[in-house]
């Protein structure tokens, strides 16, 4: 369970900040389904807008990366901060933006080899080499 | 300080497993600089030929993601770790790979996002959607 | 299902010792419910006490802080460690201590800006300015 | 080093869309110094305003905890992420705004207590009690 | 449920590369059970040989730590990093190890007790002593 | 710099309190160094006490483990939060047990292994066996 209350279509629908933000959810996913993350941010209006709007912005803006390659980078920190919510939503989002198995495999491999020379970088302390210096 | 010894080169010169490793890292990057992260694994030499084998197939292998694409997930998870030599050593890497300043922009901008999104669901202790199992 | 054995209230009066703390631990909380965490550490006297000991002079003496800022901090650790359990059981304890649903949209809004922005000097290994050394 | 440039004031100066944000840092806390952070992120002037009116709303905004309890809170989630630079910034943005010794102290201790405790919670895998559940 | 599909022993029957690797752990346990994690890896049979590989290596073979000790370990690692999945199977294997609940409380009392001096010197920022250094 | 005085023998000297924790700190180790996390923490003797005294408690009192085990679950601890002081304290202690560098090589290893399986299965979400349960 959530530790706020998860708004239902009906809550939402009895604020017009709220349905603003979730009728927009839904126009630009195409989809009526919107998920228990909006719900509890409900709960706060500013919030939700915001991180709606960042959301946006950062994930559909056209920019140098494409929408797939954005949805791998943010699994890969999301499985790195345990996040279980966050995995199973983008996880799904990146399949639905086209990920293939194979690209899925790959990109575990990766989480993986990087935790494992992270763990040693941290074990062994080791120093910056002056060549990384920007 | 590393909490082990760095070898330098008359050191790996003198052990024939270590400087195998350290031949072929070079090869491989076309470079004669090699990192302190090698330098430090060289304490173990199973661990190093383990590491090394594995980062040439996961990051350099032909696959679905192309490799700057695998560096900045790299990055990413490095990041979210908190593992200052691994941002600074794959951030260096990603940028010989072409990455451009604009493709760095997002990239940071995406990790931030979803750390931020990331922090929500855990401190809301949002449940997963059953749309999103599998 | 936890790694330990949780103590029942029979098994806990079966023991001295444990039933000592446990006691105090209703007559503090002014309320018969013991939570799963004190029956799973039943099964170590010792950190049972300590840590018991230690909540009490931590959250409760009097002191600087009040005690519902205190449980605030305690619920930004337990996010930020990815801790459910005890995301639940302090966000439980600050509403018993008064916190309001505007104080606590607050406390969740400073948690996600301070998550982002750890991100972001982490990804961008910004050095600490001189002028905020003591 | 960061792994981007640091704006100098002289760079600043060249770019209005830059120095506007610059200036409203310095207006907005009544000081000439601006922080590393800032003039990191001057290299995405998009996510340097949104990073700012975040902060600006979430940390200073009327609202229903005093600014020096944001304070504490946002050290709290910077040392559980072992953000060093966070550590140091909000440190010194805590004493500015009147933070004790024997707040920070307090503080301190509270984080420490969190920490083992998150430890333990996650060790033993306590599960959640009925009786939190909203 | 997982974010891939869980490998049945029918589906690992029909890939003679997976069903390698589950004879194999099935032969060196000496057990029929092979648990989820192997048939969640089973979907990228590289991942599955290279990790099953590794880990006979790390935790079986011949050397400086007794079996056990390494099972401590491990549990120490997958509890702080929060992972609910590895900490139940490792304490599983500890315990089928010969882990007794005296060396199981030890354990739990020094991880908590990392946990919080750790939180203290990443609050406090504490230098690194130059005694310290290698 | 910490962020809090890092107490001198001589400003020890003039607080009582502080100097019986330092003076049984010296006698336990048998040696006149006393690090800088001690000295840090003299700004709060509450805390430096009860601290020592766990210290004492679980790391060097008789029990199930040995002392140099101890040691090595606190670096893997360490390591794995990212705390450059502590992994740089406990190796320096391991040493001081009798760590080989055979010992601290395995070690290493199975940090990173752990690491690896852990990011795997968060990444993945491998839901826990019912094998597993206790």
């Amino acid at each position: 369970m959530a530790t706020v209350k998860l708004w239902t279509d009906e809550e939402v629908a009895a604020d017009p900040r709220v349905q603003a933000v979730f009728d927009d959810i839904r126009a630009t996913r195409k989809s009526e389904f919107v998920n228990n993350f909006w719900r509890a941010l409900a709960n706060q209006p500013a919030l939700l807008e915001q991180t709606w709007s960042s959301i946006k912005e950062v994930m559909m803006a056209p920019g140098a990366l494409d929408p797939l390659t954005r949805e791998l980078i943010y699994i890969a920190v999301s499985a790195t901060n345990a996040c279980s919510y966050c995995v199973h939503s983008h996880t799904a989002a990146a399949r639905a933006k086209g990920m293939t198995e194979g690209q899925h495999a790959e990109l575990i491999a990766i989480i993986a080899m990087a935790s494992q020379t992270n763990a040693l970088a941290n074990a062994l302390q080791i120093p910056v080499d002056p060549e990384f210096e920007r």
